[in-house]
């Protein structure tokens, strides 16, 4: 099978700040403490007045753009994941085409992913490479649920970031090898996560805003996470002390800590980022890779494994294979 | 290369039906019947109260399991593309999933695309297939544009109908081949069609609605359609003449006759079904080739052509290979 490269990755994030303190979630000390113990989130960048997910994305893709040494001219696709377009129609791929001159036989699409879009999306666009259809494109993954998230509601609130990141994706070797990767669904949680009175549909009497299941969430991750990941290990013949990284979806802390100790994993096997970003959604796990390039050597392996919204999963093999 | 099949395609239309008469558009009956003489559009179908996105798209596929044959356990990717869907967070498909039991290895994702819809849906799900990434997939088109609409919009009101369409897509063969695909996008136009107020973006002090640049869509059309299609045709070494149908997007009446007359085909070639359904957007090209199904013979070649919001469009040449 043809080998797929993630080549590059680059970001964007919200240019404001908001951090998990008193002053901006109106709770006592020992409330704000307690948060942040437990969510392991002390700020997360947040999209400011007349910023858009388009804006995240144009700006995460100039910054492939300089970084990998490709121009625009040289991508026959470009795919955003995200669940907060600036509108409905149409998708904020057509804004990065249009805005930074992408060719007219570079295809553009939106995919609707939460926190799997990232695994969702390699998965798509290495089949879309070695199925032929695609010689190199771009995954954008962008959002902002700060916009949908109702002030007061500090379940979802202290959480989520606002952030892009814009992916180069060929059969180049460089970066990291796409060894393997599997998505998963499951629709009858659909109600486990969602952004309530958005789109199309009132959802009268509830006030508009994101909804999250938070225990259903945590069990459903702790189930099928594990469950996915041994099972592309087993596939091949690999344990988890062969594996340098895992590069799990940054929900918060909390989950993070209980899915290492119940696969048995070191706290240097599973980084973090979400201290000072939060949940990213998509953008989390290339955030993460992006972050850890500088620590790994080339023929580590790395799981990366996103989990949310739909809900849905996905889990990839990765070797990185270095930048030169 | 692997040949890909659009195997079944089964559909589902809005409960209500609206007609663009006197009574409905509150238009004198001179300029009813100049709406209707230019649009070639008599009535359309449309969402009732508490109808929505996925309500139509649950419909279509229950409609495709029945005809096809299969269950839902055979199938490995169910994709929906809409751009109306229920709620920003989740997409569509994860209801479909949910609704009609489908196994949690066959993964949902929802693509945003108008229009061109179809042939980006085939084009991605066929590359799938080819990459190995999967055996067989549902495609679903759905959307409901007059939740959108406002009402006293006459120039996009008497145009668009509600629809859903669900195409089986796998190796087998049986129905249509895909022979070729092409997909292509100008995000310069993003602009010409876009849903004001919608998702995430206020679009302020303008009121919620689509704005359409008719103009500057037509043009487009009559520039994109005819050069693409000579594209595909010149690379396998066709005649427009060797073409039985020619399934354009049924964007209305008067961009299909200048497209006819623009690139010399007869108005056999050139079939309509917008009289009973208006602009049902990516839903139009499978439900034009479900009614058309019965005057094909095998080995009858088809170019289907979509175009529209993005800007996008796309262009696949097909042979009817038949049902049995």
């Amino acid at each position: 099978m043809t080998d797929i490269y993630l080549n590059f990755i680059a970001s964007a994030l919200g240019s404001g700040i908001e951090r998990n303190d008193q002053k901006t979630l109106g709770q006592d000390a020992a409330d704000c403490e307690r948060i942040v113990k437990k969510t392991g989130v002390l700020s997360r960048p947040i999209v400011v007045e007349g910023e858009y997910t388009s804006d995240l994305a144009i700006r995460a893709t100039q910054q492939l753009l300089q970084k990998g040494d490709n121009t625009s001219a040289e991508f026959g696709a470009l795919v955003v994941c995200t669940q907060t377009p600036d509108h409905l129609i149409p998708g904020v791929s057509s804004q990065v085409h249009g805005k930074l001159s992408f060719p007219k036989n570079c295809y553009t699409v939106d995919i609707n992913q939460g926190c799997s879009g990232f695994v969702y999306g390699a998965h798509l666009m290495g089949a879309m490479i070695r199925g032929g259809a695609l010689e190199q494109g771009i995954l954008v993954n962008a959002d902002c649920y700060t916009r949908l998230i109702r002030p007061n509601d500090l379940t979802t609130r202290v959480l989520f970031g606002d952030a892009a990141t814009a992916t180069s994706i060929s059969k180049k070797r460089s970066g990291f090898r796409l060894i393997d990767s599997r998505c998963y669904s499951d629709g009858t949680g659909y109600d486990d996560f969602v952004a309530r009175g958005s789109a199309i549909h009132p959802d009268e009497p509830i006030a508009s805003g994101i909804y999250m299941n938070g225990p259903g969430i945590l069990t459903f991750a702790l189930r099928v996470v594990p469950e996915s990941v041994n099972d592309v290990l087993a596939q091949h013949g690999l344990k988890t002390a062969d594996i340098r990284m895992f590069a799990f979806h940054q929900a918060n802390s909390f989950i993070l800590g209980k899915l290492a100790y119940k696969m048995g994993l070191s706290s240097e096997q599973v980084p973090q980022n979400c201290a000072e970003l939060g949940n990213t959604v998509s953008a989390s796990i290339p955030l993460l890779l992006m972050d850890q390039q500088q620590h790994l050597k080339r023929g580590d392996l790395i799981v990366a494994a996103g989990f949310g919204v739909g809900l849905s999963w996905g889990t990839a093999l990765l070797e990185y294979v270095g930048n030169d």
